[in-house]
């Protein structure tokens, strides 16, 4: 499988997961409705772990532009193949985002709420102001590109990495993710976004792109940063 | 011991543990009741990972029809034993969900829900619509399927993929498993469907049968469609 | 450290964090009150985990009479030494359930409910019926028993196998737990409903001796039928 | 990169996590407001394992005086170091702390709650009475020391102890964090509890230095008490 397969399919089943998370406890009637907290930032952390361990010989397992651009920034990869990777990444998190919409149709017609909807697909801001939302996205993402950065520094034995980077994503949620949903991530805000937009969905609203270029510019800043900081450190 | 009796009382315990985890939250009295969707998906992942450490060394730890065809369907199990898996599976599912009415026999009493005891053994679906609920079940079994030959494909230390293929089955709870209940196990459904039709619980209600073959027939095929786009892509 | 030393601490650690998470949901104004099963569940896996990553080199970490006996009864463990493990998981289990009084004390005081303050302590029936609470036991103790056989018996790098245990323990309390509160444990049973009657505790009503058999025997039946079992097949 | 900068670091994102947590949780119109016991202890014990996987090759990863001086009191730390380890600890939880704040920046105006808002920094006891507040400090840091001074004593393939630290810390907090909300660690409450008196938070109320002796004084003596009784004892 090309290291292009590998990004695009990781990126599909990580949208899959995480995006299915949400609509499994946002969509009305469903079994989990109000699964809380606890479900949301597990799921999310299981729907990146997954498929480390599937795509992480293959393509690295970035699924993240942030960290795409950070080991680029740092001379870990190449910036000749960001171009595709990136590519890749927002190919597969459009097809996730629409097998989450498959995966839950009748339980969109049953709900109403637009925002709950959009909420499925992309992050949203609870208290909507530039400069901190920014601000919150960049420090969430150095924390998750630069606990990245350190544990792949570490002695590990074969099979454990992708648990602890699934924790990596657990902590972030589970700390710091409530102000902005945590996109920590612009190809998982993007692309589903985008599926939001062309998708064919039973009562949505508008897909916010206003709010879009924040969780592009932020986790990219943080990831920047965090692997610069990493870089002068170790 | 056989591989057929580790089939057996491997998805026994499944069942057990499983099936034990819907009975502990909804039945009534019981002190776990209301327990919530946590509670129900990290049962389920643990019912799994638990048998598979057991009983993996001895007949690969199916417990599922799905990954037992999955596998045949690309020549990794001999077609020859796929019928005999499978009624292992059906009678450990069935002794199982026996386990679990003993275990919770005043509480069965004590409930007068005749639906809430019905999904102590086996699924159904938040919205019944024959279509999605099949595509639920077929995107949910692929994940698992796919996932499960994804990790066997990786490299890890002895011990830990019992662990992962909990996760999976983690992650398919917390993420797709509100609209049907994620079955993605024909034997996990019919047979404790089977046990609630003979046992004698109290006050029970029908055993749902025009729904039984959806959980059958969607994981078998989102099984095959795994295992088919696994042996092709890698 | 003797093994006598081993048993009794690993058990004092084991029943300080197990009867403690008890105490953390139940009592007045804890900040933990009304935690819920999850947190419960949690609390009593880790408090078995953490002992046998400490004490399994020294005693191999029982802490449970059911465990001892079952390993007894098939040759595992010397019958001589049966005696003198019991009675260090017996004390152990005492000072363990004294240090949760100790850490919890104003909160007793600010508690008025009597069956909740006995709960920290001991188990007891959500539905009081010797035969059903005795077959509840026995199916959860036999499962404790049987997984801890069995994982025993597979390939494991070093340092896995006490969070495997702990996740048995999880998966018995999150599946088999509501009926009875799952002692599946004489010791952690009978020590601390000892100390609840010793200890001066502040508005304490009485220990439910009428019950405390049934912890005791149940677990040993089902760990003598879990070992038998485990003899016979594998 | 100095041991210095090691714990420094290492609790500055121990800081950020942690006390992220309780300010995901606590603070008015977060996502994950009301997100209750389990998502704290979680985030906690993820706040700790992430970090000893990054800093532990460096610096021991103890970001705990309560630590630093047990093992010093023991002949496994060098005295000498002591200070600097301290000094180290408290800037990277002021630091951390300070990231908090402004990750959470709108959320703090959005909330009235004065006494969440110092939750968010340091602990408080759920019932004042330095006696038994102080007793629970040190038993909760007893369990921490005694427990990571066993771990490090037991044979651990790479890269799995960290994840147990952070299951220790989980099990502080889940059985024994309730009555004083675990501080466990002196640097991790004097230090943001600084941050907390310095910040120009919007609406803040009093830092509570009458009680910020208890929880450096009561861990400290807990860590003494427990590398005591392990070197008698191991």
């Amino acid at each position: 499988m090309s290291t292009f397969m590998g990004e695009l399919l990781g990126t599909m089943i990580l949208i899959l997961l995480g995006d299915g998370v949400v609509a499994n406890t946002v969509l009305k009637k469903s079994k989990a409705e109000g699964g809380g907290w606890m479900v949301i930032t597990t799921g999310w952390a299981l729907a990146v772990a997954i498929p480390v361990y599937i795509f992480g010989p293959i393509s690295g397992a970035h699924f993240n532009p942030a960290v795409t651009i950070g080991l680029a920034s740092i001379g870990k990869f190449a910036w000749a193949e960001v171009p595709m990777y990136i590519i890749a990444q927002l190919i597969g998190a459009f097809i996730g985002a629409t097998l989450v919409w498959l995966s839950f149709l009748p339980h969109f017609e049953a709900t109403e709420d637009k925002a709950g909807k959009l909420a499925i697909f992309c992050t949203g801001p609870a208290i909507r102001n530039t400069t901190t939302n920014l601000i919150t996205e960049i420090i969430g993402t150095f924390v998750l590109v630069f606990a990245i950065l350190g544990i792949a520094n570490t002695k590990m034995v074969d099979g454990l990495s992708p648990l602890v980077v699934g924790g990596i994503v657990w902590a972030a949620g589970l700390s710091l993710g409530g102000p902005t949903g945590y996109a920590i991530n612009p190809a998982r805000d993007l692309g589903p976004r985008i599926a939001h937009a062309i998708l064919p969905i039973k009562g949505k609203g508008d897909s916010d792109w206003g709010y879009a270029w924040i969780p592009v510019v932020g986790p990219i800043i943080g990831g920047l940063i965090a692997a610069l900081c990493f870089k002068m450190l170790f």
